[in-house]
């Protein structure tokens, strides 16, 4: 992947994982629009506390990631840590150490390696090259077992632009944030505000809409820089000729992303996108969708490819979402599992479904208007393994 | 285990399981005081919506259980089925089949097998003895390893008094209600409505601090019978002389039957006690302590025997609960693990504690003066074997 204006590198730095890439640095040529969308964990990281106050400003001129040690709940020298760790980066790309953003993933509480951190980043500055995002989406990686990327092109108002996104994340996934870090690098000319209003609202119908297994990270991190490469008049407003199109580009790639994570979900087999119609309104259709989603005994019976949809009535139930038992019809794909809240006998023909790597959960409330959906993975064995070992 | 005015069988009918106990029946010698708490799922089983109404004139002659079908989600034959139950019932004991409580766990879904509970009804009311509480708390397993049983005894003004309990449940638990079934019978003499009291304040402090897995049955009860055949003069209130002795003795029926419901868990191999100090009000405790005890991550990893108390920090932050992360103390026993919200360096020592099949998590988040304890139990690779296979 390429995107004008933007060069990268990764290196196996050895903070943490050993003989795989473990640090990435994004550089523009100078100080470009950026946006960040951040954690609502109350404990948040060192990384995340330093970005969220530089994206602020609307500039940003790199980025750097690291997988293995989170630095969260590292204290004052944990906080001292990230800006030394900008400094570094200022000094070797040459730019304003305001304009460096800074993401960590891995292992909470342990201090950073900054030892291997000072000998990565004058490697990572004279590695910089064009069509390198790709090896930064590897080197972002911890338990996901797949990198993740994907791109869009369109025209505003006749100059072609493009967008590049890559993400990492597999669990301590759940809305609010549903990704660890992503990256979105585009070389359209736009505003930092209006950058900033298109990834917040894009990230509320993609990121946002996925759960794996409800736990939300201290670091999660979504960034958006763009280039200004593309030459097009500046983009400000959703009025803007071009806008649209740009927005639903960039919609695009971050579904893309999202859609990834929960596919990559720890130990996950299936992907499942659940959908709540008939809600009282759009916020109770989502309790109702995140209660499904959440469930362990739905996720298990997922896994085990069981229509036991008794479980999904269950935590409809638990949800808070108000409807009535008797009118609720529950589909697999475009099966009728539930009708009026029972059995609708066709549980073969459902089981069928849920042999299928990915499927939709379709459950319409008959309470109102409200929609919502959201997806996830199924739990299985792995997602345990992994958990009780990830540290070892 | 016995207690004077009751008695009880239970039977194989093959409503579901084969060749195992799985109907019950425990019935007093006339109406005694009774009182019931029920799930607040609002996807509620037709024997709850039939209990519920029966508990709440405060008089009960017998309970009949099932394990294996739930009769959730069955409609309004469902609900003609729970009443021709308590009408055969009524018919075989001789009594008002408005003082019949019924039970029934299982799964969600399938009608009643009312020819096999046709059969079983007489042959319970033939067979039943004193002395045979046991064997109903064996036939109202499902997928627990053990039978739940505690007793207590006391005097009431110079009178002896029992208390006996039983509880079924190991999967879909979580507050409220924190169990899926439970009786506790007395010999004392106790008005309806000073039973309901009792019940109801007993029930947050015990059951309602158990969660296994944040899911909600749509079955979950707890009835109390009093037959009043230990001869004190009737409790009324809480100033009766012996009601507190009474109350106290109550409570630690419950409370053993709580905690061998969360050491039950499906798949669990230990049992964890979270207890938040410090919380701004006892409410924002208990976020934060459920969110941990809820938490997968934090599950696992006591699975997998790992101090790794991010996890629980994490946990701690998107809880909803207010603090400052940097004076956060989290202790396992009394082995400090994060101080000031930082590693204390002691993760040697906390690896040696969850060793142990039974530990305390305990948290202050010098916030306030509120406080709570939750039990929770490992997410296990049984879990998962258990729950994707449950109904194969």
């Amino acid at each position: 992947m390429n995107i004008n204006g933007f060069k990268a590198s990764a290196f196996q730095a050895g903070m943490k994982y050993k003989n795989r890439l473990d640090v990435g640095l994004i550089a523009a040529d100078g100080p470009v629009s950026a946006a960040g969308v951040y954690t609502k964990n109350l404990v948040c990281a060192a990384p995340v506390l330093w970005s969220k106050e530089k994206t602020s400003m609307g500039k940003a001129a790199a980025i750097l990631v690291n997988a293995g040690q989170a630095n969260a709940c590292t204290g004052s020298e944990g906080m001292e840590n990230a800006r030394r760790s900008a400094a570094m980066v200022s000094q070797t790309i040459k730019c304003d150490v305001n304009h460096v953003l800074l993401c960590s993933t891995g292992v909470i509480g342990q201090q950073m390696n900054m030892t291997a951190l000072e000998q990565a980043v004058p490697r990572l500055t004279a590695e910089l090259a064009e069509d390198n995002l790709d090896i930064v989406a590897r080197a972002m990686m911890t338990t996901d077992t797949v990198p993740k990327t994907s791109e869009r092109e369109g025209l505003i108002n006749g100059k072609p632009f493009k967008i590049a996104g890559m993400a990492k994340g597999s669990g301590m996934i759940a809305p609010n944030m549903a990704t660890m870090l992503s990256f979105v690098l585009t070389d359209a000319s736009i505003s930092p505000e209006f950058l900033q209003e298109i990834l917040s609202r894009t990230t509320e119908t993609t990121f946002n809409t996925v759960t794996v297994d409800s736990d939300t990270s201290t670091n999660d991190t979504v960034l958006a820089l763009a280039s200004g490469k593309a030459g097009n008049a500046m983009l400000t407003s959703s009025g803007d000729q071009g806008a649209e199109e740009f927005e639903n580009a960039f919609h695009a790639v971050m579904y893309d992303l999202a859609k990834m994570i929960a596919r990559d979900g720890e130990g996950a087999t299936k992907l499942v996108h659940v959908k709540v119609d008939g809600g009282v309104d759009d916020a109770q259709a989502r309790l109702a969708a995140m209660a499904v989603a959440n469930s362990p005994l739905v996720k298990t019976a997922i896994f085990g490819e069981d229509a036991n949809w008794g479980r999904i009535m269950m935590a409809l139930g638990k949800s808070g979402a108000s409807f009535d038992q008797e009118k609720v019809n529950v589909f697999v794909d475009d099966v009728a599992l539930v009708k009026d809240g029972m059995d609708a006998g066709v549980e073969d023909q459902a089981t069928s479904v849920m042999k299928k790597k990915e499927f939709d959960i379709s459950i319409n409330l008959c309470a109102g208007d409200g929609r919502a959906t959201v997806m996830t993975c199924d739990l299985s064995m792995d997602y345990i393994k992994i958990n009780a070992d990830y540290r070892s």
